[in-house]
């Protein structure tokens, strides 16, 4: 027995979302044909949106709908001299809902992997190197996540903080190593912020 | 920090996907955007599709694109005087799969539950009689997943067999108890098939 077409192009698609095999797609499709058309057809519509239309701002690389974000174009945050660099859109916001910081991030999309062919370019570090040279921005916090990654790239970025004289922090107390900066609680985060050190280059 | 609207209305479409609560709906929003758009524009295009074009066979109620489905129109399973009533399209593929069964199928879309005001009309006992009244089915052969609800539906059914002198069995072996059909193995539900009873009216 072949299932319909485009039931079968469901069940294959739905395998791109993270952990789902191919029993759980067949079960989600059956569900929502079942059960929720309404939902499914809305689900449709908003993935077809969301992935056409949902860019990144050209100043932060976030998530951004407008050629600038919100938060790269408020004032406040850029004169305040404060840049918070990030591997993902996610750990803005967690940062975000801690409200502790309130200067402008920048998004790396990733972090430094020599092996998979991601080096400084590849994560905007060329992008990044041009608003440090602008000389408006005091102080660098580097919230790459606690991985070997995300340290190596936290490490490297401070050494391009060093060649413009800007000062680099790294957040420090609670984040658990080895863990991922948007799954920890805003307590700990917040703490995290406040805790910063310096970054010593040898 | 307000995400941005096609996002938001992407994190909470995906609500409706079985057992995806808020922080995973935003952390398959964010994957899907950060690292495969390809596929979630493919799924969001598959979702549409197949919410829109998945019908049902106007025979046997299963999932199908056209007016009838491929089992209904075979010649070999119209003749084979056998008719097995499941209660979800899931459980005719489950059943198909351990390719035992040469007959027909019906699918009731449910099971009886006066409680949610679903009756026989709603699972398409009407329909089903009508089939009864033709004369060509010798055996129905309940499906019906083991709960409760299963063991009831089944039993009504039975008793509407009796009123055309059908003879109805029940799935028996294997099949455990307040389980669901479609998560059953093969083997164990090919064992079910062949240890069938033929249900006694009191
Ligand atoms: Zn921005
Ligand atoms: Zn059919």
């Amino acid at each position: 027995m072949k299932l319909s077409a485009n039931l079968t192009q469901l069940i294959s698609s739905l395998r791109c979302l993270p952990g789902i095999g191919p029993k759980s797609a067949q079960r989600i499709a059956f569900h929502l044909l079942e059960r929720d058309r309404e939902g499914g057809t809305q689900l449709g519509h908003a993935l077809t949106n969301a992935m056409n239309k949902v860019g990144h701002c050209q100043t932060c690389r976030t998530f951004c709908e407008e050629p600038i974000c919100e938060l790269c174009q408020n004032p406040k945050r850029i004169d305040s001299g404060l840049l918070c660099v990030v591997e993902s859109p996610s750990d803005v916001l967690a940062i975000e809902q801690t409200a502790q910081f309130a200067g402008r991030y920048f998004v790396l999309m990733g972090h430094l992997s020599p092996l998979d062919g991601i080096g400084p370019n590849e994560i905007g570090l060329d992008e990044l190197e041009l608003q440090f040279a602008k000389g408006d921005i005091q102080e660098v916090i580097l919230a790459t996540n606690p991985t070997v990654e995300g340290e190596t790239t936290a490490h490297y970025i401070a050494e391009l903080c060093q060649k413009y004289q800007i000062s680099a922090s790294r957040i420090a107390h609670g984040v658990p190593v080895g863990g991922e900066l948007d799954l920890v609680d805003g307590k700990t985060l917040a703490h995290a912020f406040n805790g910063r050190k310096v970054v010593a280059i040898d």
